[in-house]
């Protein structure tokens, strides 16, 4: 897929978020976390693609993380981040790119992710779970 | 895909989901939530997969919607959901279905799936924004 480009996972960072209290003006500090994410990727086999408006406006800025390889990554939505939060997420997708079971682990996730998280969605491949 | 099956989409609805005036009880909304979209989703094409937790616990009950034949679809996540948005899933499913560039529209939109709009995640095959 064009958009993976071999790279272990993916973050997808909100170009047009901003905190209701922030003024409109530019660049939005969406754009700003998306630079900051795309410096602390490099090397780092995650790939960094700005989106604009991933709808989660009143929680921004915002960013989706999800693992590449397979469809069997869950895809996780992070809202209230600030620039720190760039290198978490990297992190973050490291952490799931390893997980052999598309889930982020709670373990060893970086605090930003864990407060920030907003909503997560299965994969294309998931498959229903058991009733109780 | 195995979770497809040739449906035009697919709604994905948290079972474990209750707001949190709730008590703690079983069926859990979300679990009612399922069976009635199980229901309203007869004959339409659309899949109903019952997931244990969408992560959107604070803002529930909670669903995802996906269009399948493809990786273009964008995927939305609602939350506020009651037994009412059975119905608006499965027309908002057809709706993501029938849309071209992989959005949901907004016109035509069913009430519940605007007012309880959470966030949405790109397709697999996202191609990154211009820059501004």
């Amino acid at each position: 897929m064009a958009s993976t480009d071999g790279n272990l996972a993916t973050v997808y960072v909100c170009i047009t978020c901003r905190r209701a209290e922030d003024p409109d003006a530019e660049p939005r500090p969406g754009a700003l976390l998306a630079d900051a994410t795309v410096r602390a990727a490099r090397g780092s086999g995650v790939a960094v693609r700005r989106v604009r408006c991933l709808a989660n406006c009143t929680r921004g800025p915002s960013a989706a993380v999800r693992a590449n390889g397979g469809s069997s990554s869950w895809t996780y939505i992070f809202g209230g981040l600030d620039l720190a939060a760039a290198s978490a997420l990297v992190d973050g997708a490291r952490l799931l790119a390893a997980a052999a079971d598309g889930i982020m682990p709670w373990r060893g996730r970086p605090e930003p992710l864990r407060r920030g998280l907003i909503a997560r969605v299965p994969p294309l491949d998931f498959a229903e779970e058991d009733q109780p």
